[in-house]
């Protein structure tokens, strides 16, 4: 029986998407082979390749000075592509600190030229979002996590910057909710949440910031290269980005990110009820107005009772509900692909639970 | 009907690990998800990460002073990684430019520091290999191509490089043959032509030179923590890792390095026999004892003769047979997946298409 999965990622994807994979792995379409072992620069995976791109573009509504480029080496082999390639000369590059993903990304910004700190959410555990942010001054970026995957933050209302371009790591909410997106000057996301099998890495670019990517980058750590060469520089991840491929293509048919929003509300609000109505019994360390749609953390009073919870869940079905190593508790992860079937199973099982306890 | 593919990568997979991965999309042994779905994290990931770790070791014999890593970014962010991770200094760092793949090598790390090209092939037109190589002294490592995917090039007997690492880009002819391990400071390989689908690429490394790699280099490119963490340290590509460990599988199950060898040996000799016996109708350019067991390249009298080959070869089942854009002429990638009796099949219609002319 198919379980109802949690997972933070790699996680639950559409069980119509595993079918045409499915029957589709060893012959596609009648071409005598399978697509992942057809040339990247055969038709069948151009086809793919570009409807792929064509697909992220029409979702978010991309104007048309954005290009979509697909990488390998997971969100974290952007926190070295971003400064590496957006840093100018001596300007700084200003993160907020929001979790561990910001910091990671902060850190190895710092490697590579003045990062700056413009907000550390250390001090209130990075249980909140700032309400704004001042960059400082005239920096090459602002960088932001739209979304903390660990912390179960999740910025709402996106900082004014400006003329400063805008930088998001949307691993964990990428197309899961309308954005503005021309104010973004670049967006990235690791493919393992919201669209697709790990392996492949979505980065979405403003083409005037490709002007500073500079020649004596290394090939593969050069934007301007990949978006010049539609992501075909060298081998991509050729299943991860038709798995991909046929999420956004289930997404569009399921109305577009208006319909995928709608639902992945509905899904957060039943969760977070069951958790606000449990008179303490569980408990939302994440300021109220910060609280992530995608991944919804929570604590009880002590660690047996959770491990107990999670032991129970389990057992009916419900899968990859315990929180991060480094924090602890419990934590649901309901991305796009979680069906609302799952949140509702989950927020009844939390009511039955708290109740017979 | 399954064709015979001789793409040059992505390329052919066996047959019965494209039957395990359709089988296993949906709901992989009974667990209620795909592989897919699950944390890298799960037991049941990790338990095909490891195997797939420990097969590589098993199969070529590693010596325990070495690991396996796995990777995304394909070869080309090995460009990179080699040598910000493996300069020492002011030192050199020695390349031979056998082709394309090491020229594209060698262009990044003169971007990172003082790159020599102790031999370069141009003069040739890229179809010899050196029968010696001298390092520029001191060098920080000698870097090489073993097998030049384009050119159809392939090293038979292994540089002596003394106490200088010697790292080889095995991308296409990574575990097609033995080799001895432990002239070797570090393996890469793209996995999409011998080991299994696009997306993963394994970095086999001596362990004394994980501590050339800087604490200065941002996270992603830093080999001692991939290496500490187990290639955990973030989401690694799932399905291309999988994938790979089935083919593996299946290799030892066939008998391992030295039976896939003697294989390979024999389906390359069915071609260039082929070849060799056409009275000059096929030529291949490649100097005799440089040529390339997997990628066999050849020509014919003009371009439209080419033509007629490749679409009439394409007819009766055999596809990729186009030479690179860059060279043109033709090109069969014979890697280990592909069956003998592929091979066969080639070298008769070559034989047919000669003798009908």
């Amino acid at each position: 029986m198919r379980k109802y999965n949690f997972y933070a990622g790699p996680s639950t994807l559409p069980v119509e998407v595993l079918e045409e994979l499915k029957e589709t792995m060893v012959d596609y379409k009648g071409i005598g082979m399978s697509l992942i072992e057809t040339s990247h620069r055969s038709k069948d995976y151009e086809e793919v390749h570009n409807e792929a791109v064509s697909l992220v573009s029409e979702l978010l509504g991309l104007p048309d000075n954005y290009k979509v480029v697909f990488l390998g080496g997971g969100a974290t082999l952007q926190f070295t592509m971003v400064p590496a390639n957006l840093m100018i000369g001596s300007k700084t590059a200003d993160y907020v600190l929001s979790g561990t993903w910001a910091v990671s990304a902060y850190k190895d910004a710092c490697k590579l030229g003045n990062a700056v700190a413009v907000y550390d959410g250390k001090a209130n555990n990075y249980t909140e979002l700032p309400s704004s942010v001042k960059t400082s001054g005239d920096s090459s970026y602002l960088h932001i996590t739209s979304n903390e995957t660990i912390g179960g933050l999740q910025w709402q209302n996106w900082p004014d910057t400006g003329s400063i371009p805008l930088v998001a790591d949307m691993s964990s909410d990428i197309l899961s909710r309308t954005i503005p997106v021309e104010k973004f000057g670049l967006i990235y996301a690791g493919a393992q949440k919201n669209l697709g099998p790990a392996g492949a890495t979505l980065v979405i670019i403003r083409e005037d910031l490709l002007e500073r990517s500079s020649d004596n980058l290394t090939a593969y750590l050069n934007y301007a290269i990949h978006a010049d060469k539609n992501s075909l520089y060298n081998t991509p991840p050729v299943f991860s980005i038709y798995a991909t491929m046929l999420v956004l293509r289930r997404m569009k048919a399921l109305g577009g990110l208006g319909a995928v929003e709608k639902t992945n509300r509905q899904k957060a609000a039943l969760v977070y009820e069951a958790i606000d109505q449990s008179g303490g019994f569980y408990k939302c360390p994440v300021q109220l107005e910060n609280r992530s749609m995608m991944n919804i953390v929570f604590t009880m009073k002590d660690e047996n009772l959770e491990n107990e919870f999670i032991k129970k869940a389990t057992a009916e079905g419900m899968v990859g509900l315990k929180g991060h190593r480094s924090v602890g508790g419990c934590r649901a992860s309901v991305y796009n692909s979680m069906p609302i079937e799952g949140a509702k199973a989950l927020a009844d099982f939390m009511k039955d639970f708290a109740a017979g306890k």
